[in-house]
């Protein structure tokens, strides 16, 4: 007998749920902060007494300059309603399509996992341990089918939420930013808080209160009761593929569109209200940056999760029914909604943004921060949700484990995560010399700008590899695939954290934008351009995170998957497992050329429209008419809803049509090769194209000697810059973030089909 | 007893040289008629009878325009003596320093293979035949060292004869230009099979040789002969990613720095004799295209070969001494070189081309009868050459084999090659959909140029891989890794073909150039244009080749090395392999990283050379004086020498690295991953950089009214095609064809020194 984890059951069934709401709680209360700035027109004029002033006493820099204040909040009002309406019917128009996806998926998950037993409803012995009964397969299919759709709903809700938070936050930015870049960056940053905590703390409770409804039917049956929950996880990732697809040739089309025509052939500035894209690129901000970040890291977060409980049943804590060893996943996770909690307090109280050149490192501090906390509280969480040995399933044996190899496994992951932000930072801020010298290279054109920006994102998939090599070999030698899955989730601890951060970005970005699109002062655009050019860096650490949780969570899945499907060797020196390798590496590359084209061709549908609607509309470009911003909005929806289903296709029918026809071996080499290959093509590419976009964000601010000789904006190493900046478009906003969906997605869609493929797949080879 | 094969050892060991020797003598025969056009001024002079009409009486277009022909001869020879002798000069101080490498590493693999048993001079009992005595490590190792100087000496030699010969045929291609398209098409083409036929077939000769050299020492041990004779592989190999990096670096910087200066800013020509970096520029094409394809394709050759002989050796063929079966690969190649043979006839003697519009379908002509005949040839050689029925070493137990199986691992290769042609063809000829679609998108600018082009070198990944995989399905299922080899053999098979009609790309290049720099008419340029347009798409294909045929020999030398190393299962699901997979999967990206930045930074110089002789020469714009052409060949050629060093460091190192730190099941894994994941790379860097290419030739040819309505020169949508073409110039000829080398010559290198890993490698997990 296997002594049990020193925290009694009771605790931790209270325990879990408790953080959680704490952390709605909080996110509720940042959002209530947030909502103190007033952006309605009517508003300022009714409460006469200090509404001009937006409640506060702060002197504005507006007043200053003559600019009437009531007039700005309305117009900024107006903008970002329109931009509100732009996103939200986006959304409603994406998960229409979504939503006959999900019925027809769903079904799809009922028929094939009730056909594994031929839809017999009679229990039969486990598949682990004969001496026990273990529900149907076709209960699985049901509680499978039904994990599947919360998994889905959650994750749509994720997106919504943090798109709706987003919008509303965009303004009040604008408006703070009047006051001082302190004050703007705390509203910003508030609001990203608030996406981080909502999401992570009802993916958290969502799974949580299925896993005690489920096990109300499944009562002993704890290998069947996780094995349904995996639908989760499959639910959450697929949702955040059409998510990251759709929102990002969304905002990819709009946005390449809107700079081909207006900075390049009309040489107005960005986000200027005369350009027609305008509405559409800053809605897309907030449709892929925003919703399709959201449900990714909800889908890592979700399937990481799963596969850590699904392993986790068939070895000593299942076996044993330990339920605080069990919910070692979401403890930690639990924890990391503390940690992050309180290391959001060090940017909004404990420490106050005074200038511009703060907001970096106080941003920087916050994965610092969090992380170190964060390592206390694994050891807390190992030391009270384990017990101090265990075994754990490896591939056909028990393998026995300590808590403290726990501990490292979670913390491995953790600092991982860390390094790979660093490193991230360190290839796309302009303050160090790679983007400075890929900046340089804009003297001889583009050419030379595009071939020093890929081999950038060439080489910074170096150190990120080699920290999740040596993570994955920590993890993976401690406790096989169980300390994988808990490493990602170590990576992923700190998820709010990580999207506080995050979203901060794009809300920057729009608020930028309402203050060109409100006619706002210069000064005002400088303090968001500020919060802007920070925000650029940390939406590329987060990607690297995204990317790092993800290589780690696909190989835990993968790693479960060959569990459930009874494979106990993937030897790549059989013909079966060497195609799927082959073709596996290969899928990321087709799966980009279709997210790229559409990309392309929306973009250049876009900048059709742009240009007639410059040539057309008289008075466009002299600002006395005004553009027709809905038909652009238009034609990115369209062609993102038309263009996400060939790309969500290919990754939703690779697992079935392998594992049907090939076989699990197959489908293990598949998925091994698109997770190492599709990795590097995703880091790289997320990486090329941030710092292309801060190559040029470097020569327009013109902060040293060296960036004043380059700029200024208009001059000919500019205009180089500018092309290099929207060929990065695509690459980190469209097709390199989604390859972390593809690898992901494939491996959790294999494990829940795991049974059936067992059963009735390889029928190519059974029949030839 | 296994029945032996139907043709006799001695028709065997007469058959195999006389081939060879056939081979080398139809090759100077091409050469032979290649010279009878007069290239010297003084000659011309001298035989005053026919001598101005070039020993022909045809009709000259030069004479009719009143251009003296004399001089214009002289004026030819003159800018081919530059080319040749920068070349020339390129190439010895290229091979001084890898001939130090050559001696450093010989030294490397004789003490490392001596180490083995401890420079024991005893003989040992066989690993596979406990029975019998075989030779010792000691002997291995001085044999493997001594074949690996005579690989790297004939690599080296291959590489030299391909570039004098390409020099030699430039100038009269473009002499000939003056008589027709067909006669231009005629001397280029019998150059390229000069080349294609001396490298297939004194590749085979010194193997040849070789192998009866040390069968006299080795006598009945047929382990140790064809252990020995990997170092012929490894030598070939090396010396071949030392031409393709350096030759790479070479002749891009000099083609990205002549094209920035001259073509953007400048708006002169391509060629034109005012650019300094246009001598740089021709000799690039030689030493890069000609000299570095040459050494790598025979390096291909060179270890497919000894990868089969090697799994030969321990299978029946080995065991029971059947020569002929165990020359099996041998007799392949040289059934190659007699259908090479009457292939070549077909494009020069039964046929005439009479028009432009038919050499593109002369040259595809020749791949399809090349490998049509092939087919017969291989049925031919299977049926004499092997016992009806054997066995195959098949990682530790032997597999039983029928010949007319391997009969079909042979062809699937051969007609993969051709896949692998067409769809190269597909995505990179302008007379098709994408690239026309490429050129479309330049209306938008250089951006979407580049997204385009981008997607669809990641798109043409597709059906290759696919070819690929079945090829290696079919291959392994009926043969293991002996069938893997031979199907690399028969894609190879029809190399002499494959390289002429891959030489003949650069020769017409140059030929151009000449036509230019000499002051030739229009017309004739027009006609040079012609074949380097059909030229860069068989460059394209040849490249196509080269890759496929790395993949299947870079697989089966893996499959040789895991045998060597006693390994018999490469299992991803263990921490050692899934770390390998990843970092292998990486090694690409870093190798592309380092050779595009070396491009990148040369290019940078090249730019600021050419830039300060246009400012600082008087007169050179006007064409009044001469720029200094010598300071740009020496800027080229210093960067490519300091520059190949730190990737070929990386390729070299890592097996040893790898292999001696953490032991052959994690080397297995890089070597799988730098497969699977350098295959996609090298084949969508080399098809984006050939559909740029000729997305920008499609505008300026301005054939259709669609490419008219894009055009002409110097127009936006040119401008933006340009931009695109110099970024793809490192990707296709610089990075993606060098990473086929990179998973050759890592597969090969660690099968040469599979013996010392498995007896000193891993110590780090020994000692951890």
């Amino acid at each position: 007998m296997v002594a049990s984890a020193f925290l009694p059951e009771l605790w931790t069934e209270i325990l879990i749920p408790v953080c959680a709401v704490v952390g709605i709680v909080f996110s509720l209360f940042q959002w209530f902060i947030v909502s103190r700035v007033k952006v309605s027109g009517d508003q300022g004029a009714s409460s006469s007494s200090g509404g001009a002033k937006n409640g506060y006493g702060d002197y504005l820099i507006e007043e200053e300059e003559g600019v009437n204040d009531q007039s700005v909040v309305a117009k900024c009002a107006e903008i970002q309603t329109a931009i509100s309406e732009g996103a939200t019917s986006f959304l409603f128009t994406e998960y229409q399509y979504v939503g006959v996806f999900m019925v027809f998926f769903a079904a799809i998950i009922f028929v094939f996992l009730g056909s594994v037993e031929g839809f017999s409803t009679e229990s039969k012995p486990c598949t682990y341990d004969s001496t026990k009964t273990c529900k149907p397969a076709l209960a699985t299919a049901a509680f499978s089918t039904i994990a599947f759709i919360l998994g889905a709903v959650t994750s749509v809700l994720s997106g919504f939420l943090g798109m709706k938070i987003a919008t509303y936050a965009n303004a009040r930015t604008t408006l703070e930013a009047r006051k001082s870049v302190g004050k703007a960056f705390i509203v910003a940053f508030r609001s990203g808080a608030v996406m981080g905590f909502l999401l992570a703390a009802s993916g958290l409770l969502v799974l949580y209160i299925t896993i005690n409804v489920f096990k109300i039917y499944y009562g002993d049956d704890w290998e069947g009761l996780f094995e349904a929950i995996t639908g989760y996880g499959l639910g959450g990732s697929s949702m955040a593929l059409f998510g990251r697809v759709g929102g990002g040739i969304y905002t990819k089309a709009a946005d390449v569109g809107a700079d081909l025509v207006g900075k390049i052939e009309r040489n107005i500035p960005e986000d200027d209200p005369r350009n027609p894209a305008v509405i559409a690129d800053n809605v897309g901000d907030n449709v892929g940056d925003i919703a399709g970040m959201g449900s990714d890291l909800f889908g890592s977060y979700a399937e990481a999760s799963c596969a850590a409980l699904v392993v986790a049943s068939i070895s000593s804590f299942g076996i044993n029914h330990d339920f605080t060893a069990m919910c070692y996943p979401l403890l930690i996770s639990s924890m990391g909604i503390l940690v992050c909690l309180i290391t959001t307090l060090f940017a909004t109280d404990f420490f106050e943004i005074k200038a511009v050149k703060e907001i970096e490192p106080a941003l920087k501090n916050q994965l610092i921060i969090s992380t170190a906390i964060m390592t206390v509280g694994i050891a807390v969480v190992s030391w009270v949700g384990l017990p101090s040995s265990f075994t754990i399933f490896n591939f056909g044996t028990q393998k026995v484990v300590q808590n403290w190899q726990l501990f490292l496994c979670v913390c491995v992951g953790l600092w991982a995560g860390l390094i790979i932000g660093f490193v991230t930072e360190y290839y796309t801020s302009n303050a160090y010399s790679p983007v400075q010298d890929v900046a340089d290279s804009c003297r001889t054109g583009a050419a030379t700008n595009v071939i020093f920006g890929l081999a950038l994102g060439y080489k910074s998939v170096i150190i990120p590899i080699f920290a999740i090599a040596i993570s994955i070999f920590v993890s993976f030698s401690f406790a096989a695939m169980y300390g994988v899955a808990v490493a990602a989730l170590g990576m992923l601890s700190t998820i709010a954290t990580g999207l506080a951060i995050d979203a901060y970005g794009p809300i920057s970005d729009n608020a930028g934008g309402i203050a060109e699109m409100a006619g706002m002062s210069h000064r005002i655009r400088e303090r968001t351009d500020a919060l802007d050019a920070a925000g650029n860096t940390t939406a590329a650490i987060g990607k690297g995170f995204a990317i790092g949780s993800a290589a780690l969570v696909s190989l835990a899945l993968f790693g479960a998957f060959v569990s459930r499907a009874g494979v106990h060797t993937v030897d790549v020196l059989t013909p079966k497992v060497i195609i799927g390798l082959l073709v596996g590496a290969m899928l990321p590359y087709w799966f980009s050329a279709m997210t790229m084209k559409s990309v392309g061709s929306a973009a250049l549908k876009m900048v059709e429209e742009v240009r007639r609607q410059f040539n057309t509309i008289p008075g466009l470009m002299e600002g006395t008419a005004k553009p027709d911003y809905a038909t652009c909005v238009k034609i990115s929806t369209d062609a993102s809803i038309k263009e996400m289903i060939p790309p969500g296709c290919l990754v939703m029918l690779t697992p079935l049509i392998v594992g049907f026809f090939f076989g699990v071996e197959t489908l293990s080499g598949v998925l091994a090769g698109s997770l190492v290959s599709g990795v590097q093509i995703a880091i790289s590419a997320s990486n090329t194209g941030g710092a292309w976009d801060n190559a040029k964000k470097y020569i327009e601010a013109g902060v040293s000697e060296h960036a004043k000789s380059l700029g200024p904006k208009g001059s000919e190493p500019h205009k180089a810059a500018v092309i290099g900046d929207t060929i990065g478009d695509p690459l980190k906003d469209t097709s390199g973030p989604s390859l972390n969906i593809l690898i992901k997605l494939m491996a959790v869609e294999s494990l829940v089909f795991a049974p059936f493929f067992a059963t009735h797949g390889g029928i190519l080879f059974k029949y030839l």
